[in-house]
């Protein structure tokens, strides 16, 4: 199986508004690409009804339905334009513990997946037990720097993918993740797959960055 | 001057994906309507491209720029969309006073207009300090009620209009706005006018509902 990469296109300039639509058309170029997912920002989610080709995830989900939820984005919205899962607890877009708990149920009732991230083993082990679909490991004081996480943290990617495959969880890792070796490394270590953000988004080239990535991962 | 009508779409269904763009179309026959602003979730604003003869505005907006910011709905994003303007701290989506302040800031030096929400005259009262385009008073409990603000608070209206104009605010009402007699009443004690949500997105005809209050007003 593919590694799993999942690009999030966080807020940056480059990325967002007009400039994500002219992203996500230069990344449609890419063949057989079923095993990547782009993370939109709230604003831009609507794209993914110009997108059907594409695996388009949100940054963010609520756990309330329909109703009087003044700028709430819930997963039976996202469901309703082909948005099929989302980032959770990422370390810009932090949640109490709780509200992880009620969002991975709610996700369980509707059929909806959810990437949850987690700083440090502590959190892994809490958020494992709570068993969402994936959970991503990102060293904060990693995260948009040049050290990558597969070298950086070997030993804890190890363990966090033990905790994890006990709980039947998927693991991704990200922070640093900018070469194939990384994604390899990563692989090795137990990984399903990364989560990338600067890496590919701050690019010069980010197709070209993203097809390097895919293409050496394929070939 | 006619008074200004802002519809909060929240998270009702008939109002949120599809259903907003359908909504939109019908509101959109309305003539004349430079007073009337249409308040989107998170995941619909794309559609101020597609309806730039509207005015719409966010339900929630965020104070950084652009950048790592993942989740967030920044000014500068919905400028480049044009969206002009947001509600803030709505009863459903409340902020910290200090982050209030920090979002006023932003917009001053970004030429955004900003609605902020306040449930008490306390809260009007440390508000309109900071100075924002709007504030809007909706008592929490009559929230989506039937008894109107302008009916049941006519003394806080008087009294929250004098404090607004004290400091360059303008007052707007809310809380179980439904008829053409409510948004007078709510002009009459001082307000510039009101933000309706249930009366009219739950109205079995939303678009006969709004036009029978705009209409009123204008004829």
């Amino acid at each position: 199986m593919k590694p799993l990469i999942f690009i999030n296109f966080k807020h940056y300039e480059n990325a967002t508004g007009r400039n994500a639509e002219l992203l996500l058309n230069e990344f449609r170029k890419i063949k057989d690409q079923k095993n990547i997912y782009y993370c939109l920002g709230p604003g831009d989610l609507r794209l993914s009804l110009e997108f059907p080709d594409l695996n388009i995830y949100s940054q963010h989900v609520d756990y309330n339905g329909y109703g009087p939820y003044t700028g709430s984005i819930s997963m039976n919205f996202l469901k309703s334009i082909n948005v099929n899962g989302s980032l959770l607890n990422h370390s810009e877009k932090r949640l109490e513990i709780d509200d992880i708990r009620k969002t991975i149920e709610y996700s369980k009732s509707h059929d909806f997946k959810l990437v949850v991230c987690a700083e440090n083993i502590d959190e892994i082990k809490s958020i494992s037990k709570l068993r969402p679909d994936y959970i991503a490991y990102e060293p904060r004081e990693l995260i948009g720097g040049d050290i990558s996480v597969s070298n950086a943290k070997p030993d804890i990617i190890r363990s966090a993918s033990l905790i994890c495959s006990g709980n039947d969880v998927k693991l991704l890792v990200g922070a640093g993740i900018k070469t194939e070796n990384d994604i390899k490394a990563s692989i090795n270590l137990g990984a399903s797959g990364v989560l990338i953000a600067s890496g590919v988004i701050k690019d010069p080239k980010p197709i070209n960055k993203l097809i390097s990535l895919t293409g050496n991962i394929t070939g």
